[in-house]
């Protein structure tokens, strides 16, 4: 059993009921401490019966918005109140969370490309098994909150891939819908197969996730709109009765799809942006400018959109590398495969 | 002379009429090359008679705004338009502005704490020196462009110390004036003395600096501020003679005094603000909250403003650390002494 | 064949007659040797008929005890003594031997964490392999020697786990006699089925391990239980005829089974301990006090002893971090399963 | 199927007539770029039917020569005069190759010991992966070239494996004469099964090294041969008419077999060498003497060739480690297996 | 003056009656945190009228003892059991006492030899600046707290340098009796001139350091003589009136004078000793044996003491390098000059 | 006094008869080490009355030659042949010889820009110091041997900088022609004023600098040119009465001026040269191609000589960054300033 054979110990019991907090126990040797233990915080709501779900925040260290409305209703969550079970995991990447860093100190990788992990792995890659192998087969639905972290901005947004069964993809449109951030993106992944959410997928488990701001700040806004999506979602779920406000957010739906919804930096240079997120841009309008200020009398570069629409990304550090994406166009979805 | 001794070399003529674009040449050794060289753009443009004025970006690597428009301004920059010198100097750092960070990657030195430097110190006290040793004397007026880079967030600004000669401080202020800044905030320095201003400040050369935003992302009204002030400072020395457009921007001057201007962060953890910069805050109102979604069950603290007034600086990394600054209230310039 | 498998060559013959000491070649690309080697030091010994015997010490880099006394004997050991076969080698892990640190500085890994090892993997999990595939089927028994290293101290003792079969219980008990440290444990293993011993114990192979000191330093009476308790080994398993000397220590047998016989750092600080290991302690006893000395006012946590028993092991450097272990008290054996 | 599972993608289509420049583009997220991308130079020249073959050069990044006469090649082939189909890949590992070293700064790993590589893995080992999963399945006849890079000197020549068919023997041995270094050297491998060419020969494809050079420099000599081989071998291969010039190059058939072949150095210190490549060489007389400049009083040591022949490599860095390879010498090809 | 250009600001005032306990807030740029501030713990405890004592632990960062008698004290002295005032810092280097290093982790420096210190030069040399020109020009007497940290073991005991003047001779010799160690040693220093006992000792202030244990680990012994000693000596000073025991350790005043007192490892190795602190040795005698367990066949080598005495400090970490200190031996205080 | 304060001790006496072998004993705290002690070797040999000659090699660690020839001589020179005093330092910069680079590992520093250096700065600076002001008094003349390490190759060669007394620059040219290398280079220096040859000729000592290879490699050649020419010097010197060999080695004086002579890498890339050092070369004529492997369809660019001479120093690493110098043309020296 997959479960057995991990390293990472849990001090809870998942099929208790109640509220319980404690920490996963991950085994990490160090010069100093041979038995050393990284504690990664996690809290259990269980009460009579009904779905599990899945929440995590801190798959990337410096993604700030869900960590905190994760945090906040493992502390919050009324187990009365509750039918089924939540799972709650607000800083799963923890090395990588003290470190302030999107990936991880302890072994240089980017957790959310080690999926579905190895137990006897690195670190991160023991770390993606653990959740592959011993959480996600209790969890009926996961919600995954990111952001675009040091790497730029995003516009406060939930997110999904293309499901081929027509009931699951509407399923998962009308839970974006209850989540309610002001949009909701199909698209065809990121290295797909790696991550958390192909995990998820892998398993039929419905799935969301959630870019909600980025340059490394926490997004005051970004931190409403997770707070109230994941009460939303838990009603949804019909885990609690009450959905946590009565304003009804409209939520659109947006696809992102071939390359060109992306625009690259050429070189390595000062990018300056010409939009930020959530504003309307047209194909062939500049994106930006890349500067090279390290040269005299070398001209700047033009960056152009490739697609009208509307912006959900765009580049964050001011220094960009040959490669970088420096923004991401979305259209309003066209109801088919992305 | 202090000039004589500096190891930095530069290919261009400071007393040439018309412009000039080229680089100081600053040694350095290398592993693979002992005499390796560091080439830091510079461009002069002269005409005529008239003052000299510096402008410098990039003395920290990740505040990119003002690079920009002192790159654009120096291949622009028309000499016939011109009387007298303008000096610009948009990456003055570049080991830091190529690695994208605020400390040089070479001696891990903030080089905005080595001034007046060391001809025969580290890479950046050798560069700093260059600056107080070799340009100053040249200089008359001087603006030194920044932002709150990795650091937080500002409202785009101009700023200075207070000046104890009133003729000197009513000039300061008319420029800052001139400039067009939103705000202009008449502060007590941080770490004054090491500080390239602390240096201007004391050769008794007209001295603005700005902060023009931050997150590590390019602030694209900031860049805006940045541009139209460079123009409108120079007709402001009577450089060029037209101003740059037709609005006229209105500058608001603020201080900020004394530490209770400034709020802390009591220890580590992940710190949510409730205001963004430009906003009007209350003393006793919460600035924050400091969320530790590392541990279960500890409940957030509350981080509180001390004065009432205007958000200038906000905390930019979601991280922080204990003694952090996480937000700084400017109130309206008294006129006197700060 | 695994062996067959294997980048690591010998340059001596296990089936020959004698004595031959010399190295395993395990090939490390360097940016200036490509063709680079590490030389792994081996010494086999090697007369007539007789069981094999194979003695490390040096998996972990700063654990110098057992490397002094294997590398002693394996310079001293006479061929004509011998009936069957000594494999020794002190100093398995040499990269972090010669770095003096528990990690290999070459991958950053514990290699008692890297069994059963892979040929094709980092350089400690192909020095693993080459030991589970290529020594082990050759071993009838093996003593693996470490210490506490810098996590800590130990009180001199064999260690051993629980073994299902009654006889190899009985003969692995009367092993450790022979070995004749203060103390034998048997224990519930930490992250078993990772380390030398799991893979020994996988095989059927008779197994011993030691903790003879720690601190980082070199403990002078665990030197002395070493030398004497390897040639006690060889005669034993009959490989010598002689045992080293006249007096006949005595080993206790004790236990290490649950969680209760552990404590705990609730935090980092600096953690003074109230007993040296071999003390009796007292449940309900402070193991010692948690110290903050960066901060004004905070009073020290105390951290209780949880059971009766001696102490085993005690923490070593003393700042601590979170969830590191700062005691393990034992129990005298109860002669069943731990 | 192992092409699909890669994670890189290729930005031109390998099946497409005609000249195409372009990037891999291979994903590795960094701390400011989750979506980052490294994007990897290929170019492909087709044309009517033949063969395909590969050209790589940066295989380790401190290998010049190769580089520079693949990229020349990459830049300049005309399609019209091709039959068949060339993949050029001047810079493979480019991380290393912009490192300036044989590792790769990304994972610390020789790339030429990661083959076959893992889809899942490492950066380099991706990298391996996808020249053994999706480039070498199209390909007939390949052609790595290598220096001894920061390692030490070596002869211009190319190089390969025994082949026990006498068929494809023959065929090899042809086209080392074809490609027209001085040199062919018949080798028992390094490291044989983890390197380029392993992958390469258990596919059956005809395959040919090269060593041009070394010491970190670019050997003026070894670009001339690599640039003249490259276009020699395609018209070996009936890919172009034409040769590329009219001197006939002599290749001498060496091997070099067992040990006794290289010399080692017994410990750190500063080798002076006697010999440079290309000088014959006697078995007993000095291959150079290694100095210990650290002590007063310490006599150098001498360290002999063991077989007479003509020096291959040599050590490059003056200073030495324990196990380094000082010299390997190469006798006269003996027509059978080495 | 040396006080107004220190860049550090305490939050307590130094004259004011009663007890404080706050901050050394040092500035400190990071990448992150462009304002960012170092705490270093300091609590002043003032009474009435008497002398001024400054008690300092964790100069260097792995030095335990001091830093958690320091911090008791402080957080327990009764301002109305003192006639003086006592400034009280645990853990002075901060940085390194959260790294738990010796050396400072922000610049590479050892504190302990960066005195007098510069108010302008790194980290480490700030802070020995802020120690030097502003704490010690109101202190009185002075007790650094050291112990031999991760370099070895030393036997609990204070030590001093041989005064010129007689009455400050006698009158320091009596403070080491106040203190009760089981020994005062009279020492010619390691590096004087740069240590916090020269710059205390420029200025004609009472000075003692101590030695209370080392091998990184918390020594109890150690803890308890520094307790009572840092009582005895406020009671010595007249500035508590109580002492703090009824029992009175009696101290042993011991020297160590020229380099016959250590001995020094010839080569790297692994050392095993043949004595513990506080045992009786004799010249002749082997102070150890230095093993090569990385060697096959190489014999140890004998190191020997070169002087009767008592051992003062030995060897930590079991791995030396060559030129290190492997004992130190004293010898009854003769009386005179050493 | 300069000596006084220096840290470094030596365990010679610089003024006893007959032949010294030790070493300076220079202090560096490290983390295990807190009083460490880096020994560098030293030789001194005197006899009778005479001038005294400094011989240095490994003020970088990667240049060779030097080294070597200075140890042997400090090994093999008979005392009972010396009438003055001989002070050879192989291996100066001891941390950078063991660690291979030009670099001090220690500090970062280059030490030949350390010069006249700094008692109480860090470790290159303090060697420097006791260089400058505890070495260099007793000097009346001195070799520095040097090569072009990794930064490229030279024709091995003396070199010297213009002297305005004529009596001092005939000497100095004397000297050079006694050396017997094939050239001696007049020339303006490279970072004048930090370096070793700087401070022996601001005390007015005879001055000799070379550049015996390089491109990481020993230089057969270069051993050969430096071990006759130390023996040669020491008979210009009158300290040794017969010359090393019947042969009479003829240098050709040459210059190297103004920034003529000199060609840099306009942008990093890859740098094929046209020519290796020695050889006569043309302005205008191209030095090599800087190739731009990393890109397809870049084309490479040519960097030109500005001047006919013949070729005294050329890029060694493949790799080059902006600004790094690519060769150096030396031309008949003209007799007058440089």
């Amino acid at each position: 059993m997959a479960n057995a054979t991990s390293r990472i110990a849990a001090d809870i019991d998942f099929d208790r009921q109640g509220r319980q907090s404690g920490y996963l126990r991950a085994p990490l040797s160090r010069n100093t401490s041979g038995w050393g233990i990284v504690e990664i915080p996690i809290t259990v709501v269980k009460n009579g019966s009904g779905p599990t779900v899945l929440f995590t925040g801190g798959i990337h260290g410096d993604e700030y918005e869900g960590s905190i409305a994760v945090s906040e209703l493992a502390r919050t969550l009324d187990p009365a109140a509750v039918q089924g079970r939540v799972i709650l995991m607000p800083a799963v990447n923890i090395p990588a969370v003290l470190n302030d860093t999107r990936l991880s100190p302890v072994d240089g990788r980017d957790m959310n490309r080690c999926f579905p992990g190895n137990a006897k792995g690195t670190f991160s890659e023991m770390l993606a098994h653990y959740l592959d192998a011993v959480i996600l087969p209790m969890v009926d639905a996961s919600v995954d909150l990111h952001t675009a972290g040091h790497s730029g901005d995003s516009i406060p947004s939930t997110n999904m891939h293309h499901i081929a069964d027509p009931v699951g993809m509407a399923r998962t449109l009308a839970a974006a819908e209850a989540f309610g951030a002001p949009y909701n993106v199909v698209f065809a992944g990121v290295d797909e197969g790696a991550t958390l959410t192909s995990s998820v997928e892998r398993r039929g488990i419905l799935s969301l996730g959630t870019e909600l701001g980025g340059w490394g700040r926490v997004n005051i806004e970004g931190v409403r709109v997770a707070r109230r999506g994941l009460r939303r979602f838990l009603h949804f779920m019909e885990i609690v009765e009450a959905a946590p406000d009565d304003d009804d957010p409209k939520t659109r739906h947006m696809q992102v799809g071939d390359r060109a919804c992306y625009a690259f930096a050429p070189s390595a240079g000062t990018f300056e942006p010409r939009n930020t997120v959530g504003q309307s841009v047209r194909a062939g309008d500049p994106a930006g400018f890349l500067h090279f200020v390290e040269d005299v009398d070398r001209e700047p570069v033009e960056v152009a959109y490739q697609r009208d629409g509307i912006l959900w990304m765009s580049a964050g550090p001011g220094r960009v590398a040959r490669g970088d994406t420096v923004s991401v166009v979305m259209t309003d979805y066209s109801g088919g495969k992305v």
